[in-house]
């Protein structure tokens, strides 16, 4: 199955010309997971190879407008470029983010008459008053839905923090488990992992047609893990004739944050494929970053390396760094010295550093078996 | 003084790379007011000659997403650029628009925590159930606000239909007289008409010469129209010394719509310099226009002949419609065809059509005195 990210905006606080607001795309299949979707994000979904119709599910890491305030009229122009004769059966796009996203969305569409094609529902993580200054604790009075339901809303679920284990269960099904974990910014932000189920290895044909078992049923049984009787008597385990697992592929998008909280989120993020971090602000501008809740490379670099990422990406550029191709000769605050601080912080711990850059895709290869 | 319009978005329903939702600037000697905010007009502020820290009003036609979803980024990025050393001494932004839009300001700036450097008012416009089909008219409930100001709101006024003119007074200041008008949309939308005061004509200053009149303060009594008694007793009267008066400028914008409601709000638009008018959909798709509440080319030329505008300007184009300049050799839909159906329904009125694009700036001469 193949499976690749593309940053649609890279960068923070605002959209820019030169750099769209944060959203990025997590695509396997046919299908397609959003991560953030800043203003602006439905025109970059158009200027790249991906379709809006395809998204199935919304991550929102925080409620801060350069991560949200794109999403209202993504849902509304996805909806409009739906054939409404095939409405009927159109799935739920499930959304995922921090308590208030739900009445953040039902008063946006409700209040500009947005009628959708698709249900929606909004399941909410509950965050906890260590994950920002008190300030950014959002009380249940703001976030409190009034009126009913929008006619196009279904009921989401509220889900509150798994305090043994320190993260979200979002949901799980055949192909992936995506958690969400706590980081610490100016209001409550979370990371997310999304965990590939390891897959059986290819089937060992050569032993199973010196065993007599012919192409068929039986194969599949064998490769779901399932032991056989053949008729002479002999027992067949799936051991013996599947060459070994393929180990599934782990992708962590990390939202705005100063600080992964807790020990558990690091190895839930251990051996990444690809680990997201941002990186605001160059390591000068630390005490600024900080300040702000935003990270560093370096910072992100210590994340990448405690969890032992294969890579680290970076991304949520402050607008003051533009892309390399604008730089006139002789401009400063390249963005590749941002690269240059991670690598510098990440080195011989053998994790790869990426810059992201709007439009950029990140193909995620499937692993080797163990 | 100066004045011109500059369009920031043409397109209907959704921006798109070649056009962005609706949203344009009239500017004045330094001010600028912005009229409806689709998603991404900050960008497309970006990409343009205008400054947002520049926008003092905004107004909102109608609650559509594609003339909406851009307002609570725009405010906050204008806030990120503002420098807070200078915050103390900035005016309120005071935005116009139907009822509803106070809640949906107040409740996305609140859930994404975003704090603004400079205070807002909300005015509302009442919309009266006539101007939509019924499911279009917003509840009481659905409207109102729950909770506490934001903390940079200030208390904005509800602006009843006066309906003895059939309008609503938004403001009155030494400049400009603004009021809005009702049309008929799938939910309630308004037009808006600035009408510039006429200004005294300039001083004869060969006949305050002969009079014995001096330069100095007393020019500037007369210039606003007060009558003077010389030492010897001879009454100067503002209008022997004055040349005509030079007439204000009418610019008028109407949100989207089939039609406008009343006689009273043509009168008022009556000899606009300018008259912005939507034509989403060509006149062979006019069953189509009217039922989604939209206008044509021949419909906005009506409006502009009943009003007898001097310039009837189209926009708010469907996204079929690419610019000119986008065309391939023998794509249709072009959107000259929707200027020439204007045109051919302008005949002979002597109204100047003109197609606006993103990025188009109209200067509105000053007019020449009567
Ligand atoms: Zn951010
Ligand atoms: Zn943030
Ligand atoms: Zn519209
Ligand atoms: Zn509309």
């Amino acid at each position: 199955m193949t499976m690749d990210v593309t940053f649609l905006g890279t960068g923070s606080a605002y959209p820019s010309p030169h750099r769209g607001a944060s959203a990025l795309v997590l695509r396997t299949e046919g299908e397609c997971w959003l991560f953030d979707c800043g203003e602006g994000t439905q025109t970059q979904l158009m200027k790249s190879q991906l379709r809006a119709g395809r998204i199935t599910k919304v991550f929102i890491s925080h409620l801060h407008g350069d991560h949200l305030f794109g999403l209202p009229g993504l849902l509304c122009t996805v909806s409009l470029n739906t054939n409404p004769d095939s409405a009927e059966n159109l799935s739920c796009v499930h959304i995922y983010g921090p308590r208030g996203l739900r009445n953040f969305l039902r008063v946006s569409l409700g209040l500009t008459g947005s009628q959708l094609l698709f249900p929606y529902a909004v399941h909410e993580l509950e965050p906890t008053p260590d994950q920002s200054p008190a300030e950014g604790y959002l009380s249940l009075e703001m976030t409190a839905e009034h009126g009913s339901l929008h006619p196009q809303e279904r009921l989401g679920r509220s889900i509150p923090l798994d305090v043994s284990n320190d993260c979200y269960l979002l949901f799980e099904d055949k192909k992936f488990v995506v958690k969400a974990f706590r980081l610490f910014h100016r209001i409550p932000s979370f990371g997310f992992c999304i965990q590939e189920h390891d897959r059986p290895g290819r089937l060992k044909t050569e032993v199973l047609k010196e065993l007599g078992v012919k192409p068929g049923p039986l194969y599949g049984r064998l490769k779901a893990g399932e032991a056989l009787t053949l008729d002479n008597g002999r027992v067949v385990l799936p051991s013996e004739v599947l060459e070994e697992a393929v180990p599934g592929r782990k992708v962590c998008i990390l939202g705005d944050c100063s600080a992964v909280l807790g020990l558990q989120p690091l190895r839930l993020c251990r051996g990444a494929d690809i680990l997201v971090h941002e990186a605001t602000l160059g390591r000068e501008h630390r005490d600024k970053a900080v300040e702000h809740g935003h990270s560093t490379p370096d910072m992100a670099a210590a994340v990448a390396r405690a969890c032992c990422a294969h890579r680290l990406v970076l991304y949520h550029f402050s607008q003051r760094y533009k892309p390399s191709s604008l730089l006139k000769d002789g401009e400063e605050d390249s963005v590749s010295e941002l690269r240059r601080q991670a690598e510098e912080a990440l080195q011989d711990s053998g994790v790869e550093v990426t810059l992201a850059e709007d439009f950029l895709t990140l193909p995620i290869p499937l692993r080797r078996p163990r």
